[in-house]
């Protein structure tokens, strides 16, 4: 096969989870990819020693204070320019020297810059799920309109996504969402009463940042993936069920309308979808560790706890409102998360705070790009005063 | 989507599983397919009912005894031709007014009418396994040669097939396919040696005819189906895994280079691969049966247990020793299977007739047409001796 030229890469959020995994499978593909720029919210050490291997033409540091730091830092690298703060994000995944723009940023901080990328014509690899909670309609109509791909980097949507390949013309029936339940499967109202940080931070398969990891203790991740698939993948609201299975093995299936499923499967490992996502349409070599039915003879599977773990209910709830709904279940949910994890708030205070901000922040039933911005601020208001009482 | 003509569809071996239950697939969806027409081994009485309902432009009965009683019901049906014999049947498989040929007949019968469809450039739906067990290579050779379509039915390979639709660049590191185990599994050769054919006739899950059902239970027919398998997706001999699922919903799975593996599923249904081998590259509107996790909770992985059902790795080896092996290890066990199923001989000596012939008959390692015309009579010969023995 004749080799391509390689992929030019910018990569937000290069010092998470997502962000150091991206670059190992960069790193071990070095013929077919290529840096462009780099982000980090505020981790300045990382954020150098990458620039200094890979030699992007800029990287971007969120947090300004350590704007002069990262300089200094790479002063003796004048091919790579130092920037700082939201609006050089959004400028870098604009970039014209760029052919993708990997989005592993966390939470709403995804949306502007996913936003700029797509308007100038980048393909996107989305590792950012709230960028499609909160304006699904709006980043799917841009995606349609510039004609760029959207390439799912969460496992369970790299799963649908591959299954898809192939099938254009056959539609979907339902897609199944697996779960692996997280660290409290299992667990009553009273006992997760008591939960601490440190154990919801356990996750069973996925080693992955803490906001993930305590939205995944708290099902609001699956329900976050219910509304990005819904979509990522043109679907109506009861076309989307969720399956507890607690092996992280199979990562997600759909059902055609001839009946047939079509499932995709691996050992948890998010640098598969990374690598999928990056390489697409052309799987890459990997020597990542292979999975084998020996090592798993039982893949087992049962329904989510919907009544215990209410985060997953309010997700499809938020779902089916539409508008704005989607954007204050994020929003209270970052707000929450992160009050979880300064022990300012209880666990069973999370889905408690999530609903209280959906019944009082403003429905708007078609909001505009300034709307989101709006109900976000406005929701993180409410959110905090709510973690205060 | 504009509707294209109707595909017209012929049925070799119309009046056994795979062919009544193709009648069902075309009944369901009188505005895709037509039937250009039928033929039946022997059950004259159902061949005729089928072609009263189905009008096809001819039909053909094997057992030229037959013919009469065929031809005399079917005389108020002028626009059916009624015809016997083989030499029959090879004509309708290449017959101009036909797009697809479904080679739904038991055994090695099925090769020379395959061959002849494909040298009339017929696309194939290929239910008649032994046919690329017998003669892969030549077979193979031929279909890339017309450029015609093959398409799979039994449901491990249809699996594959749908798992690489879209994959098409991408290498095949190794395959899966899983076995139900069949109704033996977990016995001991001491158990396997008194068990009845009634007890071996009686499939866990799939409802199929008499001699698939046999080799299902003595693993034979996973066997044959590696050795399908290695041609239908050009496989080498160590890229092909056989894993026991006893629910058989996991119908087998591919492996990618990236190590991402695909997997088709559903219920046990054989209706919804030969719909699809029908209707492929689309996937028609079915009321099969929907597969739910809450009727499966638990599936179940293990090792075949290759000591005690000797014919998994006798196919294996007659797979690696290639050349007419093949066709010597399926006429063998055709013969065993017939003597089985007539009380001629025990459980435990189908796999030594296989063993014995694969010893006795002469080895060709680059064989003929002709050379399997021969070895397969030859070992049908030897086999029927070791039979009386």
């Amino acid at each position: 096969m004749p080799s391509a030229s390689p992929k030019r890469v910018t990569l937000l959020g290069s010092t998470g989870s997502i962000g150091t995994q991206a670059l190992d499978v960069i790193r071990s593909h070095a013929d077919r990819f290529t840096v462009t720029a780099l982000s980090a919210h505020s981790n300045a050490d990382l954020l150098v020693q990458q620039a200094r291997e890979f030699r992007p033409a800029a990287v971007v540091i969120g947090d300004e204070s350590k704007y002069a730091a990262v300089r200094q830092a790479l002063a003796q690298q004048p091919e790579t320019e130092v920037l700082a703060g939201a609006a050089a994000l959004a400028d870098v995944a604009g970039r014209e020297d760029t052919d993708v723009v990997l989005t592993a940023m966390v939470g709403y901080a995804g949306l502007l810059p996913t936003v700029r990328a797509i308007r100038a014509g980048k393909a996107i690899a989305l590792a950012n799920k709230e960028t499609l909670v909160v304006a699904g309609q709006l980043i799917t109509e841009l995606v349609k309109q510039h004609g760029v791909g959207l390439y799912p980097v969460d496992s369970e949507h790299s799963a649908i996504f591959q299954c898809l390949v192939g099938e254009e013309r056959n539609p979907i029936e339902k897609i199944i969402l697996t779960a692996s339940g997280g660290p409290f499967r299992g667990r009553t109202m009273e006992e997760l009463a008591q939960v601490t940080k440190a154990q919801a931070l356990k996750h069973p398969n996925w080693d992955m940042g803490a906001k993930i990891t305590i939205d995944s203790a708290s099902l609001m991740n699956k329900g976050l993936e219910v509304i990005e698939a819904k979509w990522l993948f043109n679907l109506t609201d009861d076309q989307i069920d969720v399956v507890v299975h607690p092996q992280s093995i199979i990562h997600s299936l759909v059902q055609f309308q001839d009946g047939s499923l079509k499932a995709q499967m691996g050992l948890p490992d998010m640098k598969l979808p990374i690598q999928y996502a990056l390489g697409y349409p052309e799987r890459l070599p990997s020597d990542f560790p292979r999975f084998s039915f020996l090592d798993y003879p039982q893949l087992t599977f049962e329904q989510p706890d919907r009544t215990t773990f209410r985060n997953l209910p309010l997700a499809f709830e938020a779902m089916r409102r539409g508008g704005n709904a989607p954007c204050v279940l994020n929003a209270a949910n970052e707000i929450a998360v992160a009050a979880f994890l300064r022990d300012q708030v209880g666990f069973l205070q999370m889905p408690d705070i999530v609903e209280e901000c959906l019944a009082r922040v403003s429905y708007l039933a078609e909001p505009s790009l300034d709307d989101y911005v709006y109900t976000d601020q406005e929701t993180r208001r409410v959110a905090l005063e709510l973690v205060k009482i």
